[in-house]
């Protein structure tokens, strides 16, 4: 029995996200079904993260057992013939038996991208969030290090996520202006379901000016989602990389 | 009767070029529907350019004549309103009678993104051509510069190009490597059918070493399309803006 890792690019926006879902196809289902057809046994295939419908990746970390004798670095090209356009394996290894995608993992660093001009942008309406409004920068930043570092989540979570352990440590997150692109980089050991989200659109709320940046920290203390800012939309994230 | 100019975006992966075919959607229908819903009058919007299926444009030229009272720089959010997510209107001006975005243009600027990696990209599958061979950037850069000025193109055209003046000149060309990119931008009077994906075919042959730099004389003078490199994928190219 081999426990073969890939890394995977996908484009998010014509699947409900990487998990398997009644009625809906996920990331997970379309890379599946390709494994199994190559070996013809039953495969499940375990991602590190869960990304919601339209989030993008281009470091997704999955892994998988097989009876198979493909030679693991082979399996890349085997999948790629297989798979559509919109996913792609960029890497496949032969890992120890022990190693867990989801549970090994010592980290994750997540790309958010908002496009900050007059106009929303045809070409790049799946791959950003619009926003027309200034929005100052330098706030922004001098907010987001307030997040560095071991806190409580609790008020930058989604009302459903069910996560026991709320304490989670942010070790990087930067905010970076490229033309009309407002970036953001954000490393921590795991996150919560919506976490990245909401702390962009915090930071947004920062950048407008509709929260001041010394309010971070109460907002943290106060555990409560609602004193948080919005979920931005999926199209503007980006699961960059996972860290083992 | 007022003449109405509109610069527009738009993401070719769905449309069947510009113009309007039988039995496919082209930009220009969509737009024509859009105007014309809103002034109960038949309209006939001229493009600058007539892009290909697949083929991007962040500032396509476009104008049409109304009777319609409603001031010419409203329109941008009057269109914005009523078309598809992928093509967005960025302004809306009055233009004099006499102007026509196809003959009042004095010139047009296209650009060409190739994706040198490899594995191709899924999230860039539809905004680039994806080459896997190792390129020369220098050797292009050099047989880039030979195209500069006014020659006969005839071996740079598509063989159902019916123009009959192929004498055309090029002001611009570059070739610029960002990261995994390479960036072709080229500025000309006007351009044969196909003559920009001819250009950066031939091109690419130089940097492969396929093509000798200093034979890119001969290919223009030869005036035969069999001399000059493939029509690369129209994926890759946008209309980047329009001289007037």
């Amino acid at each position: 029995m081999k426990n073969v890792r890939l890394i995977i690019e996908y484009d998010g926006t014509n699947y409900h996200g990487w998990q398997i879902q009644k009625n809906a196809v996920g990331v997970q289902d379309v890379l599946q079904q390709a494994i199994s057809w190559v070996t013809n046994e039953e495969t499940t295939l375990m991602g590190s993260s869960r990304t919601d419908a339209g989030v993008h990746a281009w470091g997704q970390v999955a892994n998988f057992f097989t009876k198979s004798t493909i030679p693991a670095e082979k399996w890349t090209h085997v999948l790629n013939t297989r798979l559509p356009q919109d996913i792609v394996i960029h890497d496949s290894t032969e890992v120890p038996i022990t190693f867990n995608a989801r549970f090994s993992n010592i980290g994750k660093t997540y790309f958010y991208r908002v496009r900050n001009t007059y106009f929303p942008s045809a070409l790049e309406r799946n791959r950003s969030y619009h926003i027309r409004e200034k929005i100052n920068i330098e706030a922004m930043q001098n907010a987001a290090r307030l997040f560095l570092g071991t806190h409580d989540f609790s008020a930058f979570r989604s009302s459903k996520c069910t996560a026991k352990n709320t304490w989670k440590t942010l070790t990087h997150f930067t905010v970076e202006k490229k033309m009309d692109d407002i970036q953001f980089t954000i490393t921590g050991d795991s996150f919560l379901q919506n976490m990245v989200r909401i702390l962009v659109g915090t930071l947004l709320d920062v950048g407008k000016g509709s929260i001041q940046a010394d309010h971070i920290l109460d907002i943290l203390r106060s555990k409560d989602r609602k004193n948080a800012g919005k979920t931005v939309p999926p199209q503007g994230l980006y699961l960059h990389s996972v860290h083992y």
